[in-house]
């Protein structure tokens, strides 16, 4: 990965948003900057260079996997180090104050008074843009090669989850047998609590897989996603158990459509909001507007969740190389529902659907 | 669970605290005081009340679990709308300044200035102390019971475990078996990433499985634990794969004996230090302790790290009814490591092991 890029570009956009420094406590940000996957860490950027502070147990993996930045080592929370390091080297610095962008929706209420003081107003903590969320939308070669991988890895878990899908079995050995074939292709884990939710339980949106059994009749809905070399994938496919009525068939092919129309939408400039009404437009035509809760996508890499947000009123701008969910659904409380989902990436002139597949309906 | 009486504890506590009303952030304290699991939520208690504020997604889920809380459905973040709601309340209520605490160490910084924002002055924000977290430590019987049910389901995974464990087999696919039958048991899944580390990785602390198939011979670090009910738990067993030197046995017993010496200082009254202490004093004996790199244990609950912490200088007196793990370990970098682990309740003479087991080194 081009770290030493991405590092570049975030110390030169410092002196644009007003900073001397950038306190990186995200996570995912850190591992964005410096390919560290550590759980402690802070990363300290300056316009001459970057320090990782973590703790001891991670000497010998902050050493090997981060690239760019120099490595401290603390016994200490890695932030409270991170400020007390700089008002160090502070000491002999100019005398003008000096301002420290920290990231105001990850670093806790608590951690932002003990920082502030430490660095007692010689460097002062300012709330910084999502600068490095705003460049992490738009995904590098290597990044897509990533998710590509991961994406098709998800792919072969449907294969296993609908042979194992019979009325009577419990959803949980489902989604078991599926987290088996992932972890025994190597994925790192899932992306998130897989969701099987059969019969009426196919209304609920999030209905993760339950001890309940398959009924003989009703979608499914089958929600899932792995974590591989910390590149997420995230993919739904529902089908149908026992002969699905004229009206299920019709409900099914509605959501269908809604995602195939949201997918030919897709391209550079169109906005968010665009995307997401190109598949609400589908199901209001079919009377089925109402049904539709949720959002029609949301961008994915190193989190599940990530910018940008297809969604009503979401006027950001799609680029080539964003790498984005599609998935309309329609659910009927107290009856069925339907999602079908895809991870796609924009190109320069539409998308690509990353392991595309056949999407009849299929009856188990 | 009692949801009344723990609420009732938390009113009780605001005035001694200065304290008008508390706005629980933290989900897992929201779950201990509500029982309320959905991933969206503010719990806003005052002398009088407690209020839950979730989205439209958990309609029926919040109606279905939450016990002695009014609930308000919001459309907007719950933080903002409980702020919100107050500052709407307030308007009737007294003249003087009223108070609300926060919990510091969750909310952000980001966060903190919108509310800040809202309640202009007329509620002023107050960082309260962990009182949930400190009433959690201790735990009653129904969270026992199922803390007690997750130890005995995970005690299990390691026969599962056990049995792949093969000189050539990836360690990620005996992780795979283990959380395979997890799932099959009803556990909603793994209380954090299962580590299996074979060979030269045993002396990795936090070893997760990997790709990496296991040596001809040497130790397998097994650490591993599942939310069964929303209740976690933690287990290590080490075995060893061909025969062991007479070093390698020597080691084994020593871990073993440290742990065993850790579980027998636990009882009321004493420190956390001097459980800590206990294990550490025995590998002081064998010229291990400097290979002893951390603590001696956790509290567990409803999340796999809680209050106390065994370790070093921890002046926490423990007190019948909190549930801890007692695992020391010791890791010589490069050559092999040792950890053995259970979960203990301390009771009023002393504890008890849950889901006990022989721990005579496994050879396999």
């Amino acid at each position: 990965m081009d770290y030493a890029g991405r590092l570049r570009r975030m110390q030169a956009a410092l002196p644009e948003n007003k900073l001397d420094f950038l306190l990186v406590t995200h996570l995912p940000n850190i591992c964005y900057l410096s390919g560290f996957t550590g759980s402690a860490a802070a990363l300290l950027i300056s316009g001459r260079g970057a320090t990782l502070f973590t703790d001891g147990r991670y000497i010998a993996q902050a050493r090997q996997q981060v690239r760019g930045a120099s490595i401290v080592i603390v016994s200490k929370s890695p932030q409270v180090a991170a400020a007390e390091w700089l008002i160090a080297k502070r000491k002999s610095a100019a005398s003008r104050s000096l301002f420290l962008g920290f990231e105001p929706e990850v670093l806790t209420a608590g951690m932002h008074v003990r920082l502030a003081a430490i660095l007692r107003g010689k460097v002062r903590l300012c709330s910084a843009p999502p600068l490095i969320e705003r460049a992490r939308t738009v995904k590098d070669r290597e990044e897509i090669h990533c998710i590509r991988a991961a994406v098709e890895l998800g792919a072969t878990l449907f294969r296993v989850g609908r042979k194992k899908i019979r009325p009577g079995v419990p959803e949980v050995e489902v989604a078991a047998a599926m987290e088996y074939q992932a972890r025994c292709q190597g994925a790192e884990g899932m992306s998130f609590p897989t969701i099987l939710a059969a019969g009426e339980r196919s209304a609920v949106v999030h209905g993760r897989a339950s001890a309940a059994r398959i009924s003989r009749r009703g979608f499914v809905v089958c929600d899932f996603g792995v974590i591989l070399a910390g590149y997420c994938s995230d993919r739904t496919r529902t089908v149908h158990v026992g002969k699905p009525t004229q009206d299920a068939r019709q409900f099914y092919e509605a959501v269908r459509e809604a995602q195939e129309a949201a997918i030919a939408a897709v391209r550079p400039g169109v906005t968010a909001a665009e995307v997401d009404e190109a598949a609400r437009g589908v199901l209001r035509k079919r009377k089925l507007a109402q049904y539709f809760t949720h959002s029609t996508g949301h961008g994915l890499g190193l989190e599940i969740h990530e910018a940008p947000r297809l969604a009503v009123g979401q006027a950001q701008k799609l680029e080539s190389g964003m790498v984005v969910t599609i998935e309309p659904g329609a659910y009927i409380p107290g009856k069925w529902g339907v999602r079908i989902e895809d991870v796609v990436v924009v190109t320069s002139s539409g998308c690509e659907v990353l392991a595309p597949s056949d999407k009849d309906l299929i009856v188990i």
